[in-house]
């Protein structure tokens, strides 16, 4: 194979570590028990929708994960070849939104599993192009680093406690990953600056040479060697669980990467929409229901809605 | 004159009322007492770049008005014939910004002259087509409204305290204009609804047929009936004084209209870029300043710069 053919690659393979976890939610919409979640569940799963082959999820459970998730993942075109089982209770998280969703409180987390979880990537997985690593532990994620001999394109998550308590290990990652997505507040976290482009800049300068700060109903900023760009949110009236919204839209975003196989500024301002196609019909649902009744049409459907959203005509002035 | 040249006219006016005022502001990037202010003069000044004719303002200040002042508002193409000067002190406000800018806080509110103003149309302006009520008392922008001829077009910005206060006269308001402008948070207010999409669903129900709600770096959402239209806020570095930014954005947007004579759905969205354009600018300095050294060149420039801020190409899925 020609590396032309190989840089447009329908053979391109995504890997995605991060945690897979019951989540327990209320909101105005209702209140879930227990029902599938975790980071890595939604990249994956929003991922699944776009990559040309199956979505390489690395993470653990315990042994009361249902098989009936595990199929479910599976359904999703995730190769759960990397999922470890092992003894003990899955990670549980527990969440209520404000009824305008402005705020969130975790009422209970309990990593289980996931406290002694040391990623191992199957040998054939480590020659994966793509590869994101889902908020956890930068320590962690240094470690799946350590074991893929070829990245393409490597993107990380984070959030505001692993900035605050493994700062020194966050930089290290840092240093070695393509794309940091994070909110605003974490950018102004990590950066000690509070105005979005300035803090963007400041965290180019620690590594990545592409930064996508995400502000939940207000789109997310793009700032990369192509500029800046803007990614409105769809406006959405029935929101029902804002749960992974973030994750399905660096599922949606590493997807579309994976699938063409190319990385060029243009491509991953694609990227961008499709994370926010996925992270809008996630949105719609509790846990992964949405994606679990979506398709590639209505993918296509929501996409061209994104374009007409922020259409507007050349003038002369 | 047909109709057809009449609507696609070259001497459409528009007409703006509101206050002229003394502004005293901190920000973290300076202090400023005691400057030219208002959201009448900002709508002007903003809408002065772009409209066929000098922009109408109705307005009223005191014998302390520096005839500096008046030249300025002159100097951006704004006639002042409908600018009362009257025995007593101009309107005064203080205020003073968060370092990253998120809140601002009165210091002061001295309305003056503007306690007993009632706004009178020179005779030869009631037939102006394009109207701007910017955020007075509901009231005052009725009593505009009785003497206006013919309007086209007739938009209104308002505020929480009209909302809560004078409920009534707003709800009337509405019923007799095209349009209005108003923040998220008065959106919310104003509809009873924390989501965006019902908030201007509601609002629309009550009159206007098209809704701008305005999120600061967020950008500006528009609803109509030509959809959904998101206008990025343009992400800028170094935000001086946020001051005066809604009412320019409302300038950019008005002046459109009136230059092309044009109020179709995709007039509007060209209208709503053009707002942020001109918003944009705003920022950058203090008072008018920045529109001081404004020209048409850079903002034919700046609208180029929003049209690739949220540029993506189309796709085969």
């Amino acid at each position: 194979m020609t590396k032309d053919v190989a840089d447009s690659g329908s053979s391109s393979s995504l890997l995605v570590v991060g945690s897979v976890a019951f989540d327990s939610v209320e909101t105005r919409a209702g209140k879930r028990d227990q029902v599938l979640g975790g980071a890595a569940s939604y990249v994956s799963a929003a991922a699944g929708f776009l990559t040309p082959s199956p979505v390489r999820l690395v993470g653990v459970v315990g042994t009361d994960f249902p098989i009936e998730h595990e199929q479910r993942l599976a359904a999703h075109r995730i190769d759960l070849e990397g999922l470890e089982r092992v003894p003990g209770r899955t990670f549980r998280w527990a969440g209520v939104y404000s009824p305008d969703f402005a705020t969130r409180t975790t009422l209970d987390t309990q990593l289980n599993v996931f406290e002694s979880f040391r990623p191992k990537l199957p040998p054939a997985w480590a020659a994966s192009e793509y590869v994101f690593l889902a908020n956890i532990d930068p320590v962690l994620q240094l470690q799946v680093l350590e074991q893929a001999t070829r990245p393409k394109f490597v993107a990380c998550d984070t959030m505001n406690f692993w900035i605050a308590g493994k700062r020194p290990d966050l930089l290290r990652l840092l240093q070695r990953v393509d794309m940091l997505l994070l909110n605003d507040e974490e950018a102004r976290q990590l950066s000690g600056e509070s105005n979005l482009p300035a803090a963007a800049r400041a965290i180019r300068a620690l590594g990545p040479h592409a930064v996508v700060i995400k502000r939940g109903d207000a789109g997310a900023l793009l700032f990369h060697e192509g500029g800046v760009f803007a990614a409105p949110a769809f406006p959405i009236e029935n929101v029902v669980d804002p749960t992974g919204a973030g994750d399905s839209f660096a599922g949606g975003f590493m997807g579309w990467l994976a699938r063409t196989g190319n990385v060029s500024p243009q491509s991953i301002r694609t990227a961008m929409i499709l994370g926010s196609v996925l992270a809008s019909f996630s949105v719609e649902d509790f846990s992964l229901d949405r994606f679990s009744r979506l398709d590639l049409g209505q993918i296509r459907e929501r996409f061209a809605a994104f374009a007409d959203l922020v259409h507007f005509e050349k003038i002369k002035l």
